[in-house]
């Protein structure tokens, strides 16, 4: 069926359903959206799985985050473990958690003393980005592997049929590089470059010094490759992959905070129609958020002021995707029962 | 625990999971106003109900709505039988669904030929409001006798095991019965009064100046019991009592849209109290529902435009309160695993 085709069919059945039309409100264009991806009417989720990118950051050598980058290892063995934010509201929410090595500066022990309740993908191409204000973030062979990685991770989704996925992150710094990526695309720094977690105001002059003079350390070209090189990580250019490698696959994809939305910036400067499978799951309190979610002309699906990452925000965003669909599958239309105001249209408010 | 203590010790609790101080957002304030409910930390839900107060409105006979009065009826039949949006958004997030006859003008036929999967309490004082254009809505004794039986369903929600409620409505007239109760407590007539379910500018016109005129005919003075009596409905000031009723019960209550927000507001001015057991589970498309949740100090906990009534907002809201409570329940602490950075202060944003 061609894309107008669906969605007239996804509306169609949304207004046979006992309810005034348009009366679910934002949740009907999370059904037709569906719809679109899966190629069908009604679209179902059959499987959820929040993909947890995490890497270590060597912008972090500057003092920009308050947290020592031992955490970024030990946040990923607790979310191995089932103990972290992203696995309380995954149980509680129905999404598998794969935590991704995509450069944490430490060694995971083998899978047989992990003792871990959730998958870990080795994925590892480097210890994480090399400290951008003094250097290159990445080598031109490491941006290409992370990117090319990613992708692959996207096929790995497919044959775990998986048809949404959520994008998580994980790993200290990884707001400074996000940061410095956006204002190498263009964006406005002091918009941009937000406290993260916990800085006061000196510590907050003083991260935006670094990451501004680390971008004009490194001048990068305005392209997403050379700005992931330049400025980027592993980790980030991973999801950047991962993004881009599920076009076409018929899975929806839902994007947390700061650090993954720059990443999907990266994915839609290289492929704009990204956004055809993106679904902004929330809005956090992270100033440069708004800026950069609205640049891809996505709306976030809740505003709950969470800033802790790992996908958290993703997965509860998703949900009520899958809510939306519930309605869709599960309540019963006005041919079946006898309820009368079928024909009456919804004015526009 | 007095009140200082609780909400201390939930804060602490909060402070010593596995993440960064308030990096939860919103989800700590929730699990912090569900602790002062519960008395307890961690606070824990351990049964939902949505109780949908369905009943008919004699003001629907000057022509204020779209819909044929028989639809509130055939509605309650729908969900009463499973096929309504409440059912498929509560089945998907665990709460049961009560339909409450508390004035729908139809004989419900005896139980033993409902057909029905959800549970039905026939709690009908009469079959609907009087038209307000014309006449006081109730008498004094109906009043007293719908708030009172709404008490008396509060007591049932304690039987039932119940510790988080959430109130719906379902009734063809009952945006133009709260519109009027709101504007004699005061409120604006013109940012109060609202389209409705789908009716054009004329129409809106033919609406207002009803709804104006029949307060004007009225008179209500300006206390809860007055504005029911003259302009209110059955359900209405069920809702009214049930809210009342909830206070002290360790019971958390759950808004939806903008007729059970009109009757939280008749309980509010009784009992400003209650707002510390009342949530606010979203903000509708209703114009006059910003407007009325605010005079309560209530912030919406979802914005999804929805505007189809019967708690479908209040058990999505709700559920992401259950979802915070998830996190405090289930995240490991700084005191059981090695991550490092517990006594990092969050600065305020």
């Amino acid at each position: 069926m061609d894309e107008k085709k669906l969605v007239e069919a996804m509306q169609s059945h949304l207004d046979n359903l006992t309810k005034p039309r348009g009366s679910l409100g934002k949740l009907e264009e999370y059904c037709i959206k569906m719809a679109s991806i899966q190629g069908k009417v009604p679209p179902k989720i059959e499987k959820k799985g929040v993909y947890v990118f995490g890497g270590d950051h060597g912008i972090s050598d500057e003092g920009v985050s308050l947290y020592p980058k031992e955490v970024s290892f030990q946040m990923a063995m607790n979310m191995l473990s089932g103990g972290a934010g992203i696995n309380a509201l995954s149980d509680a929410t129905g999404w598998d958690v794969i935590v991704v090595d995509s450069g944490i500066d430490w060694d995971f022990p083998p899978d047989s003393a992990l003792n871990a309740k959730n998958r870990l993908i080795r994925a590892k191409i480097s210890r994480g980005s090399r400290n951008f204000y003094k250097e290159r973030a990445m080598t031109e062979e490491e941006t290409e592997a992370a990117i090319g990685k990613g992708r692959e991770l996207a096929e790995d989704a497919v044959r775990q049929g998986y048809n949404m996925v959520a994008v998580g992150d994980l790993g200290i710094g990884n707001t400074s590089t996000a940061a410095a990526m956006l204002i190498a695309a263009g964006m406005d720094a002091d918009a941009i470059i937000d406290r993260g977690t916990g800085i006061d105001e000196k510590q907050l002059a003083h991260k935006k010094r670094v990451i501004k003079e680390g971008v004009v350390n490194r001048r990068p070209v305005k392209n997403a490759y050379s700005i992931l090189q330049e400025v980027g990580a592993p980790d980030i250019a991973m999801m950047t992959g991962f993004i881009l490698g599920l076009e076409g696959r018929g899975i929806a994809c839902v994007i947390d905070g700061f650090p993954v939305s720059s990443a999907a910036y990266m994915a839609y400067m290289i492929n704009p129609k990204i956004t055809n499978y993106l679904f902004a799951g929330h809005l956090s309190k992270v100033a440069g958020h708004r800026i950069v979610l609205s640049a891809m002309g996505l709306s976030p699906i809740v505003s709950l002021e969470m800033h802790l990452g790992e996908g958290t925000g993703a997965v509860v965003g998703g949900f009520i995707v899958q809510l939306a669909l519930a309605c869709a599958l599960n309540m019963s239309s006005f041919d079946s029962v006898d309820v009368s105001g079928k024909d009456i249209e919804e004015q526009k408010y």
